[in-house]
């Protein structure tokens, strides 16, 4: 297989790495059609249009949204039924993402100035979220773990999930993953329908305050619509990795490392950037030596050739400063001192610091969050974490005397902007 | 003028309180079309096209984007020409404000587990913000403070405001505000294509990462088009305020809030919520009495009657319980004491406890940011601050035994998820 070779040296570098990272998502008019429709429906009908979609695209046989909801003692049997090692690991990595996440809790705070004034921010758990968990082949117990852990650390009192269970095969590991989480009920329903539920409310499933996961073209285009009746994370584009490497690396690590992003779809993207001309031509042999052996290997050479590149660059300098322009998803230093890297790079989503911190011990059990800003907009959001799922309240409680002293401020200030009833209200206040 | 009068006891009052709320926003087919045109014409064309939409928009006679940028002089010039209270009004308020959001700043934290492995979550400002100011009526210095200090106190190394000026009329305050809060460039451009000059860059202007402050329709519509290329603050739906009142208060105090409320435009929202009948009808007399008295009283009596309510409820506990379902922007505890109800609020933009606490001072320099969530937004979302211009990244460091311990875990994860490439990746790691 051939995977591009790019010089950060050569004229027109800079454009030609634009041209490989862009990427227009966006729904066709098709998917967009078919969303509008299925919002409509399901606001307008609730449960009924909920049940008959679920009957057309998921081809199950039910009359009724009971049918649709797993008990809790499903999900324990489900966690029963897995081997020990699988149990043990999905526990070991549930409890690491919680210990990660317990820091990032954000507490209430306020003071109190010399006139009796008092203000403060109040943070309050959003009441009820939703969790979107693809059916098929993207069903991944991770994401279940990645999504309910922070909501639930938050304080979240309900959280409702939604998978969708073609055919009526359900994946034992993401309903275990469910189970330790604690996620409060479970519906099989998925697609546009299960997002218009979650937003709007039907007989049955409540409405509420936050969507998050992720899915299909159909679900991307249905959770943008929906926003502003509810939150909702991030809509993801392709995962990505960066590698910055000084040729101080192992090049089969680096090969499966990029093949270990590639292998998600043909629209993933690795790169690497390494200083050492050499180095790239041996993770080149790796990548041809390895290939062959990858169950994935038609989705990861396709990801690779169309995606992907081995880019040569003078310095480390310069693989920042690229890596900035990038903001990747995940960035990998694969450097001999790798920790004194982490300050030159601004705009990432996660940073995995040397050569033992491969993304998938980040992907599964570290503890930070695997969902990530994409796209490059890691130059503007962060990682999914508790404070997706607090909100905070402005809390002003004037005094008297403060009321006398910021009256005259505004009632000035207002008048500068022609609100005069602005200006009066805080008059009103003034002896 | 009438105001509606409902009472939370007849039946259908929830139903009646929801119609009362309902606000489908969103652009017409009209605006979405200009829309589109604008971005790609600016995308495509950059300078040619702002100065020409600039031109033609707000009739400027101008040939080249340096004659739309205004230096520093001229906003210092424009601070120097305020009334010395003015000025004076203007410094205070952003002095509190700006004490107020260094409260917000979140700190870099990390930790190291026993087997050496660090875990952490670098904070890092946005790089490039842009502020969206609208000209004409609309052209708040106080949303200048409100937008320009928390993205400051954040550490955003360059703010770029845009605000039209159409037919060249530009507003001192407004440029004093920006001179005060450290704007570092200023360019008379507004509407899509100020939003798409921002969001895409030009040969003039660079791209920013995210773009916040409030506009028009278009603004709107074109906000919402480029997030993802750019963050975006919330696309904020009209204002309100929802005051509940237990009779203790002064019903001309009362009165004149709700019109503050109702004079920005005639789709703001005013509710009071009271336990009181005989205090309802005193508010509606002092209604009647100061409503001739406003400059703006046609907005104010367009906004009330379409859109405001006198609500006698049951009780104070019944009030919180509609001001949770209703998550208004603005909530006034305008009672007693007020202090022991805060807690019963879930879900508000800002909640002002007590007599003395009237909107328009936070509006102005209470502190607290006045760019808070409407419609129902609260929900989910949290007033406008330092952390909207801040963003973290996860770093993951992991060590040789780090690596022995959590390969083993994702390992066994990644098959159970079918990716066998990352199980790998983990794998070549063990010894």
């Amino acid at each position: 297989m051939t995977i591009r070779r790019m010089n950060a040296r050569e004229p027109g570098f800079l454009a030609e790495l634009d041209a490989l990272l862009a990427f227009e998502g966006g729904a066709d008019a098709r998917i967009n059609d078919a969303v509008t429709d299925i919002l409509a429906a399901v606001r307008t009908t609730g449960d009924a249009a909920v049940i008959e979609y679920t009957r057309r695209f998921d081809r199950l046989d039910v009359s009724g949204m009971a049918q649709l909801e797993l008990p809790h003692s499903e999900l324990r049997a489900a966690l029963g039924s897995l081997s020990v090692e699988q149990r043990e690991a999905l526990r070991e990595a549930a409890d690491r993402v919680r210990r990660y996440h317990e820091r990032q809790t954000a507490e209430s705070w306020s003071y109190t100035e010399e006139d009796g004034t008092r203000l403060g921010q109040k943070v309050t758990p959003l009441d009820r979220v939703g969790l979107y968990v693809p059916g098929g082949r993207a069903s991944y117990p991770s994401s279940v773990l990645m999504n309910a852990i922070p909501a639930k650390v938050a304080g979240v009192k309900e959280l409702i999930m939604v998978v969708p269970t073609p055919g009526g095969e359900k994946n034992p590991l993401v309903l275990a993953a469910a189970a330790i989480t604690g996620v409060d009920r479970v519906f099989t329903i998925g697609g546009a329908q299960a997002v218009a539920a979650l937003a709007y409310g039907t007989q049955t499933l409540p409405q509420v305050d936050k969507i998050v996961g992720p899915g299909n073209a159909y679900v991307a285009e249905a959770k943008r619509r929906v926003f502003g009746t509810v939150g909702i994370d991030m809509v993801a584009g392709p995962s990505e990795v960066l590698i910055i490497s000084d040729g101080s690396g192992n090049p089969d690590w680096v090969a499966m490392d990029l093949f270990a992003q590639a292998e998600h779809d043909e629209l993933a993207q690795s790169i690497l950037l390494c200083t050492d001309a050499d180095f790239i031509e041996a993770v080149a042999a790796s990548i041809e030596r390895l290939l062959p052996t990858m169950p994935r290997r038609d989705t990861i050479a396709t990801s690779l050739k169309n995606r992907g590149a081995l880019i040569h660059v003078e310095s480390l300098e310069q693989a920042c400063a690229i890596a900035n322009r990038i903001a990747p998803e995940h960035l990998e230093l694969s450097l001999e001192d790798a920790g004194q890297w982490v300050d030159h790079i601004r705009h990432a989503g996660a940073i995995f610091v040397g050569h033992w911190s491969v993304e998938a011990l980040g992907d599964y059990c570290a503890g930070p969050n695997h969902v990530l800003p994409t796209m490059r907009s890691a130059r503007f959001s962060s990682p999914l974490g508790v404070y997706d799922f607090q909100k905070r309240t402005s809390i002003i409680e004037i005094s008297e005397a403060g009321a006398q002293k910021l009256g005259r401020v505004a009632s000035i200030l207002a008048h500068g902007e022609g609100l005069q009833a602005h200006a009066r209200s805080a008059e009103m206040r003034l002896k």
